[in-house]
């Protein structure tokens, strides 16, 4: 069995290559997918486009270019997991947990015991919620066991 | 014309007033619907079910009986609009974005301009950003005249 | 606001007055609809089309005469209530949950604790699970009001 | 003509084994997809993601991790095959049947006469009725052959 | 409860006033649509639009003229009857079938026994097979009972 | 039999008026729905958001707030008209038709004969090409008949 | 560019292989599916299942095998050719007709030019109306072409 | 990571080429397609298929063998381009543009500057606005990258 995960949200930790390091050990056919993680990057991908003086504009034709990239992914994609660190705003990943659930995409959620309260509605879409990116493992592995 | 519109977000402040107030006088036709705004009703909205030791599980329950009534708001509505204030995680209002995106229902961001940065990718799938409700009655009032 | 709320299931005991009942008496804005609920009336559903000697073929017949109307009521509902008693297989209530699972038509279970762990797959696509006719007409009460 | 095939149901009896040995002595191009078949894994799918007092919690994570499998199998296969065997509730299967009769994704139930009755809505959604093992791979073998 | 009906089929005998004319008696709430029944008619649909010299075109715009009055009506239909008299071609019924069938909208067909062999396919996919227009308000009024 | 028709296109001269005119002699029951066709009004849909110094995005704003009500109007529509004029390039025309075509709506091109060749794959996807307001009114009055 | 193409109808005369064969020396790389065309088997899919004593029971459940492999072909291909030959009622090709029209699937119609008025509403929803196999031919070898 | 991209518009320039040439050089791995871009060829498409006297039936004949591609190419494509050139109506590429935006596949709008205007409408609904070949390049080539 294959499987497309997408993984969605938190760039400033080693979630992701945690996750995709234990897989391919444990030789677990899965294809990842993520938006672009390179924070900088990210935030010029419209850049090329031409300049703007409006951040609101850069900003915006950034999101767009990057929104091709993510969508097509959640679009494409058999699960998707969604992080949640304990900085910033993070609107981005439960803007993607919405895009899943409508999708009729499941999702498991990662995040920490002491966000619960904040994050009941974007749990309440999920399939699991986990707190540690080897219990994501572990539910991969299980799933796509023989 | 007619319209529905489903209010997203912030339950801290009059904005919703505000708006069904403008339309009512303007005499637009245009039924609201939102999640029930009442804090603690919306956290007890599972109780009646039994009662939980694990908060997380308290709020589960309440989180899914609260999507019973929010996603059938945004299924059935014409236009959202989607508004983040400046106190709180507010995950769920980003959860709404990203759940109109998937369906294709247009919706308007309602935010002041510095959280504009954290909230590219949810104002990058919306029609309009508007810095005040009356921005907002006022594209009411367009898309509706004659 | 107005609800349609499809009623699946048992068809021994009261539980649907019960619930219609009770709604009414709050004034709860609710279409209900559901199976025909007479036994025998259901079973020869089929039989003004010609008489058949297998009895799989007569049940077939009224099987498919009563999807008419379940499947219709569920493709229009925006939520249902789908009820399991302590007696009978009651297949087609789990096929209705199935049914609605796959819509994404919200549903809330009604049964006992005591058969919970062989309902868990029909309970894990649940918005909630209920004991009690009056603990669904409370949640009906809290999604509907203004 | 190669095909995806949903094995749903009864995991107390060799069916399954039947179905895919015979197809594969045939040599029939079929990629065979099911629930995790093994008992005590599939109850405790989700006690990787922590410990649960009450029995319902327990039973809703590890039926929602499983729902991640087997709901993702059923999007994507071209046929299901349900099995009814005579012991247990068995509501999965009737659960999967109507997920399947929803998405439009064809099935064959496979179950003895002795339960025609109480299964007549399951049925009455399905393309065929079979008894045995083996009439389940002819049909599959007509449908594949060039 | 109120259902929407689409009449589809034979144009030179009166099954459809027929069952139209009982439905009115027994009170059933249900609203008929049809393909313009008028052959003449039907058949210049497009002539409006301009005259032509190949017979083909003329039918084409007539045809593609129909088809937005009866595709209209399949799509907001809650059920179809489809019926095959005991002359012509009939492949529009036919073709009318096979729209609701992958749309997913139920249909009974209504035609003489000689006929069941030619008409396995369409058979196949209704949801009942009636052999008088009386039949089918039988079915009728069974559904749309309280 | 009600209607809901969307007329798009060129807003220059009176065809819109003369349907709408002539349907309402004619007693049909349609609710006729349209971009804002003031085009002062139109190119400024955006400006109450905040003033532009680029008119790219000032364009962007309001034709995104435009497309609320295009769009919605061409999703709810039983039938679109679609009009080209001898003037501009009405490239929001044959957006909308494209638009149609990808949803299964069936619109009716309405257009002179001299720019046939470079319209071929709007017409190609149309159910009928009128060259006049009256034909367009013939074939409207011919599918509402009883 | 590869393709998917579903070949329905007639099944007494060689179109198929004509098309399959010319397809093959041109080297367009295109993947047929067809119902099963052996006419006593089609006829007998459905006898493993056990027998009937009534004809409309056989055929019922031969007619529901053959659609497992028929309508998995339509909703996968690119495009079919729907073959009306001069013999039978061929209701079975006009319901195929009917279902790819659904699903927004492209069809050629291949018939003779005297049964063009009877296939009117069939020849509306097609791509196009070919009446020789090698007029197909060509028209695939078009699309498929660099 | 791969992509499916569709270009389409203007067939009198070579964006196209250089396009393709700049993302095999760059080692992307698109596979790209397009409607026949040989405007005789594309004039002529449905002539096989018999000949006519007026230029409206030969041209619909021809646009609906071209639909098959395009709208083909359109429904599996992850992204694609549409390039507005500076001469011509070029109605098809705004009309491929719509067909997108309702299909929800995200495209990127190839135009000069002195056309935003009227484009207004076909750039709300896009993903990003480039004014050169690229630019484009640029944009796949940061989409794509791992």
């Amino acid at each position: 069995m294959s499987y497309k995960v997408y993984l969605s949200g938190e760039i400033h930790s080693d979630w992701r290559d945690r996750i995709i390091e234990s897989c391919r050990k444990k030789d677990l056919n899965i294809e990842f997918s993520s938006a672009v993680t390179d924070h900088d990057a990210s935030d010029a991908a419209g850049d090329v486009l031409g300049e703007e003086e409006k951040s609101f504009w850069r900003d915006h034709k950034s999101a767009k270019v990057n929104a091709i990239r993510t969508q097509n992914a959640m679009k494409k994609c058999d699960l998707a997991v969604i992080r949640f660190g304990d900085k910033y705003k993070q609107w981005n990943a439960a803007f993607d947990a919405g895009f899943c659930a409508a999708l009729g995409k499941p999702y498991i959620t990662l995040h920490d015991e002491d966000i619960v309260h904040p994050l009941k509605e974007v749990d309440a879409g999920a399939q699991a919620w986990a707190q540690t990116p080897e219990q994501v493992v572990d539910i991969l592995e299980y799933i796509l066991k023989k």
